[in-house]
């Protein structure tokens, strides 16, 4: 580099502030279905209640995000760039002591271990926590998300007694030791053993081969003393499952206990406050009640007991206890995205570059590519922080026992498999744009893009593989096509015969023509359409029914030939995930729209409606050819979605300054020097200087152009 | 975590081999129109001709690669992951000193200071560094590439006499001190000026304020010794605009002369053994011959001269000689993507996961969703590194002077703009998908693909932003346009007819249902239409002209409107931006079409042949849409876009192996141990294990299902 540019001048787009402009009644004639109406050119007067929005994007657990965003103001909670790893992880280390002495990691545990049975409010904390640092973050998830949570719900009251208060209290630093070089995403394929021996009753630990040492595991390198270890239960030679064992790691000098081993699994590629590292267990006993046994037991003798009969029941119950790691992702990967855009909207609003028609030099939001990069994206983490905290209330409600119910359960894994894959990817995405649209400050790692990518770029393989999971969405959309479909031969094939000529009328643009027709002439009739929630919904919804439908019958065909439909599934399974993604965005537009019922009518709800609107066209957008190519879009409509994009676009440029505000971010929380005024003072410092010269007289003269 | 995992066993995706099923004639009833052709089945008894494969990817320069990638093999030359960043920057300078001592950069100097005249070998040996380590790599750019290279390209033979020796033996470590904080992309409004002063001959730099402040800047902060800094000439009262001047920064100790100073830029997001930092002169005098004065100079007495007439072709022209950063991020994006996928395309066919019907687990690369991820991005690459190899030549031809035509120079910028856009960003994309493919695996420093992320971050900004760079190319695309467009208002009025025409007719589905017409019945010929060159072609093709079409006559619509122009150019600037990559994807399939050329008939032409017509349709399936929209594809053909892409990798699964093999990469350059082999000897222990437990009797039984 990073010296950056032979970038050729190339005054890329005259660069007048484009704003008003645009929307000015028929400002041109290039047959944009969207210019020419009239409602703009006085949006930059458009106040909205910074307050109310703030409030709704706060949340329920408003209060809880309030005591983390300002614990996370405290500079010894914050991540030095550039530190290396040692003193990182040490840092860390003592960052979750202070968690535990701020009362900041105990809402979830029961009130006799210090705890508030505050499920919801423990998440909504817990994502906050990103804006610090993000491996003070997910360390804290491995201790009381994961190996406090695994005591926690996974064992009884014996094993409460037991084990909470020093993971509590974070006197035992410990692992989540599930996960396994060779099985991550198939859990139950694991190949730890637990074997019970009844004459001492005790469960032997052992590691068979390589490939069965647990890997990835936070606080396995260095700061774990105990470990809760998946392994498969073996009593009277029989193979139960995948259960957990409390398995005690180090002696109080952090040296390992006999048979127990382990490595560093060295740099990542962020998170690197962490010592992640594997165990190995060499025949390694632990007492009987070391066991966390809710789910299943073993008695003395060696007899097995569980309240639940089927093993794979069984087993996706005691996974199913480990969903709020899923759903704090989520969350996290939210305010990341807040923080990001934050930070390249501001520097967008106050660096400049090119000189445009007046002599001055343009800002970069007001560059047509600029505010497409940047302000869709704005959109989106809107519609994502509704859907977030709509899971957020689901968790709650089934992990406070309100509303256990299976159904419920189920849409709860449903929904957090759905969002965290969607906004752990759109983390991604959003911290990579907003990183390029700030240049090469954007690669200095004091504007902190870079880092928060690097540090969430496991969240999309981590606590469930984004393409797994969405495998298991996919699952279920087809479990409930397949209760829909109809089950006699002769009316399925009716069903088919219904679809597919539905087809054929899309292939021979039957429909689309009919549409055209109805479209004629009425161009702003289309985008009036478009604006209408009905027609909206109608859309993402039908992508989605009709995807699964298309899969569903392929399926179908397959009969009671297994093989054959294991190879079908197989080639469908890139269509399957597609459609999973859609579905997820349909429940996030709903989440968004439900949101609205919150506001009454006026700027507020007008600029939010924008928002859900440019959301929603943006994933029409994305996926037109699927509309074009199933006939639910005419060519008209079609052209219509992009225009009003950029309509909508234009309309809430000048709005990002609110708009940013109500995400309810501190200096301390954004921490990049180019989005807290570096940039802005350098603007106007160096404009001062030009006036002043050219004032005094001192600037020189322009080479003149010779004459031709 | 990295705790990775409550993935619940999903047995996603049946998982049996699909490759050769999914080609068995009529093997279902889907209406899949790729099923059901008889060519394959076969596939795995396709050899190619590796070797041959192997020169056409090194091409023209093959023995320099070569060289580069035996000199990359030495341990002292690659980067330890992890390492604090002052050891790293130590590291990375004694790299350097290897680098002068084997040779390795003098290539493309004159033979007087112990070059070669050699420029493509040049950067065809240097992209191969990106291999050992990006950091010293990128830092050798900046010695020689930049540095070097702006006095060699930008000076006269005094200036070569007087710093081109310390230059190429590296004695004297140098900045390119052009970008500044305030200025990056738009390089002609930088403020440090150069003021001559005739009483003493002397040039004054100075940075007038903050902005100014050169940036970013490679060597900065610790190592360079002397500098080329850009700055405004101004003299006698007149500024000529940005010139190149040899300004001496440290003494012998390290310490700043006296006037300059500077700031470290601290840690970045990636190539941490570079020491990029801050440069600010206050009143810095440097001698008048320290100007590099090629293509202006400046009399003892003041008098400025210039062998061009026109400041802003003369600034055009200096930067036009630094063109080669671009050229050779482009190939050293295209060798860091062969790597990528050589690694995760390697774990893909070893890594294990889920059972299948048979009892085993299948490989990853057997999953439908696998193979999409990883196959097509495989055929990308060919066609990037063929694009690559042209424009190599092409660079060459114009700097070896052979073909130093205007003409020649300009195709040379627009490719190295078009070209180096595409394929950095295609790098990041690679990069990451490669590392999501290999899950936890895939995070870990060791298996190499976050760390070449990181690095390669900052390619996509630095040596021009690429969104500037793109709108360059599209600013010669409507140049182009308009020296086509008739002249007159009464044929222009025609032409917009025209074309006005041919877009009512797309909106009207009336092409589309003609072409459905003519397709119907034939499913099958769909995609033989497809398969041929002369089609492909025409479809990339068409989408440029007339996306540029469009854009001109917007435009044209404002006549002598400058304002008016200009607003349109901005709102225009996404969709020129995306003209310009369809423009670029066009260049690069011409190039992959013109190698087949090389390879006469047979199995290897076959092979190649399959990878150009999926890099070609995955090219359609991304923008379908707009093929639709604008009634090139029907709905009929388009579904056979998809069908054939599944088809195409289901074909080329097989053969992966022999494809990695082309790109001529040894383990030394690889490096990550999970594409190593320590996969699959874990997999082969954990199998030996089973079936020895199985044969001795000793696996438990597994519990049973309860009764229903």
């Amino acid at each position: 580099m990073v010296d950056t540019a032979p970038a050729q001048r190339t005054t890329p787009a005259g660069g007048t502030r484009p704003a008003p402009d645009v929307d000015a009644p028929n400002a041109d004639a290039t047959g944009d279905p969207a210019a020419g109406t009239p409602t703009a050119g006085t949006d930059t007067d458009v106040r909205i209640d910074v307050e109310l929005v703030q409030e709704l994007l706060l949340g329920r657990w408003a209060e809880d995000r309030r005591i983390s965003r300002r614990l996370a103001l405290d500079p010894a909670m914050q991540k030095i760039e550039g530190q290396p790893i040692p003193e990182h992880r040490a840092r860390v280390l003592e960052q979750l002591r202070v968690l535990v002495d701020a009362g900041a990691i105990q809402r979830p545990y029961p009130t006799e271990f210090g705890g508030q049975d505050n499920h919801g409010g423990n998440l909504a904390a817990f994502e906050e926590l990103v804006t610090a640092d993000p491996s003070m973050q997910i360390k804290a998830g491995v201790q009381w998300g994961l190996f406090g949570s695994a005591v926690h719900h996974l064992g009884t009251e014996a094993n409460h007694r037991e084990f909470l208060p020093g993971i509590v209290s974070f006197e035992v630093p410990g692992c989540f030791a599930m996960t396994e070089t060779g099985h991550g995403s198939d859990v139950q394929s694991i190949a730890t053993t637990a074997t019970y021996d009844p004459a001492t009753e005790e469960f032997e630990i052992h590691t068979p081969f390589r490939g069965a040492w647990k890997d990835y595991i936070g606080n396995a390198a260095l700061h774990g003393h105990a470990a809760v270890v998946f392994a498969k239960l073996v009593t009277a030679g029989v193979d139960h499952g995948v259960h957990a064992f409390y398995v005690p790691l180090r002696n109080a000098e952090g040296a390992f206990l006999p048979g127990v081993s382990g490595e560093d699994d060295g740099p990542k590629g962020g998170l690197n406050g962490i010592d992640n590292g594997r165990l190995a267990f060499d025949h390694v006993r632990v007492p009987r009640t070391n066991l966390l046994n809710r789910y299943g037991d073993v008695a003395a003798d060696g007899t097995y007991s569980s309240p639940i009969a089927s093993p794979g029941r069984r087993f996706f119950t005691m996974l199913g206890t480990l969903v709020q790691g899923r759903v704090s992702l989520d969350g996290a990967a939210v305010v990341a995205q807040k923080i990001a855009l934050q930070i390249a909207l501001t520097y967008a609003m106050q660096r400049r570059q090119f000189p445009t028609g007046d002599g001055t030099e343009g800002v970069l939001l007001d560059y047509g590519r600029h505010q497409r990069r940047l302000i869709p994206r704005l959109a989106t983490v809107f519609a994502q922080s509704f859907a977030h905290e709509k899971l957020l209330r689901t968790f709650d409600d089934v992990f406070s026992g309100r509303e256990d119910t299976p159904e419920r359960r189920e849409d709860l894994e449903t929904q957090a498999a759905a969002f965290k894959s969607m906004s752990t990817w759109s983390a991604l995405d959003t911290l990579q744009e907003a990183r390029e649209a700030c240049g090469g400050a954007g690669f200095l790692a004091e504007n902190r893009l870079t880092g928060l990518r690097a540090d969430l770029d496991v969240y999309v393989t981590f606590e469930g593989d984004n393409t797994v999971l969405l495998q298991l969405v996919g699952k279920r959309l087809l479990t409930e096509f397949r209760a829909k479909a109809p089950k006699d031969a002769a009316a399925t094939a009716k069903f088919v015969a219904a679809v597919a000529a539905s087809k054929l009328a899309d292939a021979s643009g039957i429909r689309r023509l009919g549409q055209t027709v109805a479209d004629r002439g009425s161009l702003t009739a289309s985008v009036a359409d478009l604006q209408d929630p009905r027609t909206q919904r109608d859309l993402l919804a039908g992508r989605v029914d009709t995807m699964v439908a298309e899969i569903g019958m392929r399926l179908a065909s397959a009969g009671k030939d297994r093989a054959r439909a294991a190879r079908l599934l197989n080639r469908s399974q890139h269509e399957l995930i597609e459609a999973s993604k859609a579905h997820a965005e349909l429940m996030q537009w709903d989440a968004f729209t439900e949101a609205l019922d919150e506001v009454t009518e006026g700027d507020t709800r007008r600029v939010l409606v924008w928002l859900r609107d440019l959301f929603a066209l943006g994933l029409l957008e994305q996926h037109l050819d699927w509309y074009l190519l199933h006939g639910r879009l005419s060519a008209q409509r079609a052209r219509a979605v992009s225009a009003y994009i950029d309509r909508l676009v234009a309309r809430v440029r000048p709005i990002v300054p609110q708009l940013i505000e109500t995400f309810g971010y501190e200096p301390g929380h954004v921490r990049a020097p180019i989005a807290l005024g570096a940039e802005q003072a350098r603007q106007d410092e160096a404009r001062a200087w030009f006036a002043a010269e050219a004032a005094a007289g001192r600037l020189p003269e322009q080479e003149k152009k010779p004459r031709p």
